[in-house]
């Protein structure tokens, strides 16, 4: 059945979206029932706009750059829809002779597009297959092992640890506390621990959202660091909450729409400085985080591509109302399976650290997650020269 | 004359202090009279406390490590010297028969080397060298064109940037507002607009600390760039003053030895949503921006060995109390010399941005700016595919 393709981006970027377009177009190519892959231009927005670029004529220079382009380059966004949108959708896709939906974004998106194919079986068009393409930095989706986008997070979490780690250990006179990207998910801030290499190496403590944040303890952690270290590094995630579930800063503003709140990575610098009269800074890289080229993971950058590919397989196969999903290989040697789950499985669950990742003591993680965790960032961290470790030259 | 070196670093790290003083060992080895290559563990207090390390016997592949790793292999410090300590030097100098003292640092760790020099003179130990090896991510020194550590300091400003700019411009729902290190200078400031390839790339608006900051004007100008464009860049120095020259922050703690100060972009992402109702974030890479290897500047890992290789040599040559400054050469293509400034002429001045490089309305650089800036920061950044943009495929 010859059709055509169309990819739509929804929701927050992450580093390997365009990886994910990529493995599309370039899988494309292998099936000539396919006439040319469509990208939505600005996300969901652009199908009821009818803005689609025709990806399939893009040369193939540009199709390499895509693999190290941040964000999206078709355009995302959260874009309300309405009835009256779903409502134009079958004449759209016949337009437009579209078969093949595959949404790359969150719940919202996946729901969306669900929608749209109910739209078009009613209007009888009924040959419309949506499959998912996952992706979240937050690593958060139920099912698959991890999600695409995650390594490639986690990856600039560790390195950029590691890096102010030697500049702390430099100038060892202050507490830094770095805030990483995951409200309610720790996997990200988990990350920062591949930054260790050595013994007293950055990161030294790590707090999560999935443990109730306790001031009083991190005070007395942070402090006895101190006094043996003189640099500390805390990596803590931007959603900390309370026992009581609040997070630990004030709501800094509210609208309708939304809650703001401070600097996670502020309030507890500040909280160093004035409880323990120790120099503190924050730092809180924030998109940087899911924006960064020079620290995507291959790893995560092939596995993208390979999520858009096999969604396209999946939906020439006939397969529809399914997610695409990674399943760990047994075995030493890391590699991944893909699998299809259906769509409503993912959605229902915010998959947050389990326990035996998470240290006894709620401020660290475990040697079970880093084990997880290290073959999803890539090739091996730089090794930092450090002379006053004492291992480098003669003292 | 046989003797040895001995490098001390001082102060805040930068991404290339390590490169110079890869530079210091390499060129000893070119030296015969060069016993070796100490370094002061730990700082300035390392020379008093004799902790010292023979760089000399360190590994080839050790050094080039060095190359890449960001803060400094030695340690540095904050230490306050005292009398005692001066009166020590001498006996030390003999004991290690240190002859040539290569400070890189800033004021601080160059005056405390004139005046051990002062101390040895004073006790006989006359032949006695130092010679400055410059060093500041904020480029605020004077006489010499540029430092070693700003070309990556603002290589880092201008790649985040540009990443988070694909970011936003992907979903162009907010106002991102992102600090830049240098309080008192806008340089690394200023460096962010080389993130822009094409019209309306981010940095969309530029403050740097040269300039009073108004926030009324600060709003209106983002409002007007938010309803043309959605998704607003602002990089703002961390530094920014008022009219009457007082921090636009306010002071969040005073110790005797210093004032903190809340987070600039974290202010202005409140003051963006309080006041315009505007989503906003704000993003502070802090240490990030002067650690990175990543977004180390070949340009300037290059000139900063060559810093420390040009310093040894004028030690040899009997010159002291000089530090090395670089010239750039005349013509089209980038080039810097090399030249010996005494000591004291460029501690007087904090070289700030000059009228030239600041845009009329106080929110941008000029294209004097960008031309000076662009060869320090090494090749050029990537092209981002951007298919909204309209010019890589066919719509």
């Amino acid at each position: 059945m010859t059709g055509n393709v169309l990819v739509v981006h929804g929701g927050g970027p992450t580093p390997v979206m365009n990886a994910s377009l990529y493995g599309v177009i370039m899988e494309s190519r292998k099936h000539p029932e396919i006439g040319c892959v469509y990208g939505a231009l600005g996300g969901m927005e652009g199908i009821f706009k009818e803005r689609f670029v025709n990806l399939s004529q893009a040369d193939d220079s540009v199709l390499q750059k895509l693999l190290e382009t941040p964000g999206t380059a078709i355009g995302s966004s959260r874009y309300p829809v309405t009835e009256e949108d779903y409502e134009k959708t079958p004449e759209i896709m016949k337009k437009y002779n579209i078969r093949y939906i595959l949404p790359n974004g969150g719940n919202g998106t996946m729901d969306t597009c669900g929608r749209i194919y109910q739209a078009c079986v009613k209007e009888g068009y009924g040959d419309l297959r949506v499959v998912g393409i996952p992706k979240t930095i937050d690593n958060d989706l139920a099912v698959t092992d991890h999600t695409p986008g995650y390594g490639s997070a986690a990856r600039y979490m560790a390195a950029s640890v590691q890096e102010v780690g030697a500049d702390v250990r430099s100038l060892p006179i202050h507490v830094c506390v770095m805030e990483a990207l995951g409200r309610n998910a720790g996997w990200i801030t988990a990350a920062s621990s591949l930054a260790r290499k050595k013994k007293d190496d950055a990161p030294h403590l790590i707090y999560l959202p999935e443990r109730p944040f306790d001031e009083e303890q991190f005070l007395k952690d942070v402090k006895e660091l101190y006094d043996r270290l003189g640099g500390v590094v805390v990596v803590v995630s931007e959603g900390l909450k309370k026992a009581d579930g609040t997070p630990i800063v004030d709501p800094i503003f509210k609208t309708e729409r939304a809650v703001y709140y401070g600097d996670v990575s502020a309030h507890l610098a500040n909280l160093v400085i004035r409880r323990l009269g120790i120099k503190a800074r924050s730092e809180k890289p924030g998109l940087c985080g899911r924006a960064s080229i020079a620290w995507q993971s291959p790893v995560d950058r092939e596995e993208a591509a390979l999520a858009g590919a096999e969604a396209l397989k999946a939906a020439l196969e006939g397969h529809t109302g399914v997610m695409v999903g990674f399943k760990r290989r047994e075995g030493r040697e890391y590699g991944i399976d893909t699998f299809l789950v259906p769509i409503e499985q993912v959605m229902m669950v915010e998959k947050t650290m389990p326990d035996e990742f998470i240290s006894p003591e709620g401020n660290d993680v475990t040697a079970a997650f880093t084990d997880w965790c290290r073959p999803l960032i890539g090739p091996e961290l730089r090794d930092f020269v450090d002379f006053q470790a004492g291992n480098e030259g003669e003292e």
